[in-house]
């Protein structure tokens, strides 16, 4: 039925009369989810491009997490882009890897998501049908691709429609440094990563700098979180330090105590959460892994333990109990399900209202 | 670091001295999940070919629910297996569509999921690594690809290992007729399907009809299914009865109807589970979609009254609130998330429970 409906959309003889906008030419920030404002999808500045390394920036430009907000009176909305890499991977489908979402606003509070029906040709397409009732102008939001980067986008509505992007909201925004987990992997479409949910619920801008393989605690990055105006940063980088890296244990110390210092003096008003190992599904079978685990969460407690009895503030601890994924929460051993993101948002958000419960005291 | 272990693995010098075995080349029945034992990983009998529409005939060719047990005290196990479809879906990433699932039995009761390293070439591997412990033999069961069609398949283990085939469970298992949601879409992998969460929830062979967007309460299908010993059937069609389908509000009646008495007539002690549709999370923003999911329940509803007032006993319903799908639950605004599936599972199981204690009174 979807192909069928696919077919009549995407060869309607009135997609001619269709105004596009591109997000990239309009005179004020449109693209959410990141510290700067550039005519591309990028999630890092230029200036950095030559400061981390080589995987990292190019792992900047996967667009996870950013969106574009606009206002619109049309009961049908297109999206059309092209993307630079693979469409998808094998354990994360191409709406996940490639795909975006969108969301009416309902009231202050409450986003209703759309179906869009897609087609993954080299231009990927998106149509959103809109309840044709009264036709009033709506808010929009439109999540961009998880892993994949976004060369040119286009929005399209039939002509004689309003259609206006919005600025975007630069509020500080919730910090997320992490792995693959944060970037995205292996949720389904891009607001079911555990940071756009979290984003959702706590209805703030929320930059994402999950970088696949690459979250690694790196200095420059910490020094560069530092300098921006966040209200809360989490860093949830430990999945990442597997052997293969050549990161020593002590290394792995250090770079946690770097971190906190770095963060906390440069922002003091600033809690830094540090996330725990959320643990694997086959290390049930497989001892190596659950002694990874079991070792990574030691050191970061440990490191913790010091610098609350130094009397560091503002730093915080996500156990991987209170995420609480179990054996069906898993795509493929590593990384979360739709349902694994959820209770990683879940265990985020309790997490942040108890830090600024503790913050106000 | 997933890609780096992949070809550590795949060109393991050792690989040349595996031994290989074929599931269909043992003299008895090892795949589980379908009524009869058949060389080939097919969910239908040849006889039916000719009986059920040509759509049912080939959907019934991919080896959702299909699954095969094996006993070895290797620690390292291969799968290797062509398929003749896509190897994914835009919406449903390719080792749910085309990949494998293998759980280690721990305990009478409880099974531990195995991480598989794949390759999605030509031919498709897995290699699953067990705890190198005291090697003694387990016991292994391996599901097999939801959406694809499974052509050969072969089983290797090192030189020097023990292995062999366990012949199928022939317990009158649990048949489910439906949609594409009881095929498994959109699961990230086999096990996460809500019928093998449920097979493995309640520890007995589950037949899956699930036929993608034609499980349509046909009487050739009925028709077959009343004559097989089973233990409960669920009937779970509705998300099918779309427009477009060309079948009346009193055809899906009279489908109804004829399935309800034909199944208990067939196999009077035998009960029955019509499912409501568990609904759409664009429902909210498509009122023509709400409308589809409201009539249908009200039809089914409408439906087993009478049959109730007629007093045709054994006929249960599972409501759309039991499931309890709500708008994170979604994939594509049809088809549950990894998530959506467990709390589909659940709602079934709880609802099982509920008819064999009744069935005890």
């Amino acid at each position: 039925m979807l192909f069928f409906f696919t077919m009549l959309l995407l060869n309607n003889p009135a997609s001619g009369q269709t105004d596009w906008y591109d997000p990239l030419r309009v005179d004020f920030p449109v693209i959410e989810g990141r510290f700067m404002d550039k005519k591309d999808y990028f999630r890092l500045p230029s200036e950095l491009q030559l400061v981390v390394r080589k995987e990292v920036w190019e792992l900047s430009k996967n667009s996870a997490g950013l969106s574009l907000g606009f206002l619109t009176d049309a009961t049908e909305i297109q999206v059309k882009y092209t993307v630079k890499g693979n469409h998808q991977m094998p354990h994360m489908a191409a709406t996940g890897v490639s795909g975006v979402d969108l969301f009416v606003r309902e009231s202050k509070e409450e986003w209703n998501w759309a179906r869009g029906v897609y087609n993954f040709g080299d231009t990927i397409q998106y149509i959103f049908r809109i309840d044709p009732n009264p036709t009033i102008e709506k808010e929009f939001k439109l999540y961009l691709p998880l892993y994949n980067e976004v060369e040119y986008l286009s929005m399209g509505v039939r002509k004689g429609h309003t259609f206006e992007f919005i600025e975007k909201n630069s509020k500080a925004p919730i910090v997320v440094y992490g792995t693959s987990i944060a970037q995205g992997a292996c949720a389904s479409r891009p607001a079911m990563a555990w940071t756009t949910i979290l984003q959702q619920a706590v209805g703030m801008p929320l930059v994402n700098l999950g970088f696949s393989g690459n979250g690694l605690l790196e200095k420059e990055l910490i020094d560069w979180i530092s300098k921006k105006e966040s209200s809360l940063i989490i860093l949830d980088c430990l999945p990442n330090f597997v052997p293969g890296k050549g990161i020593s244990d002590d290394e792995v110390r250090a770079r946690i105590q770097y971190a906190a210092r770095k963060l906390r003096t440069g922002n003091p008003k600033v809690p830094v959460l540090f996330t725990a190992h959320a643990g694997y599904s086959d290390q049930y079978v497989d001892q190596s892994r659950r002694d990874l685990v079991t070792k990574l969460n030691t050191i970061l407690l440990e490191e913790l333990d010091k610098l609350w009895e130094q009397g560091v503030h503002g730093i915080h601890h996500l156990s991987s109990q209170a995420i609480g994924l179990d054996q069906f929460d898993f795509v493929d051993g590593t990384h979360p399900t739709d349902g694994g993101m959820l209770k990683y948002a879940k265990a985020n958000q309790n997490k942040i209202l108890e830090v600024y419960k503790e913050k106000r005291k």
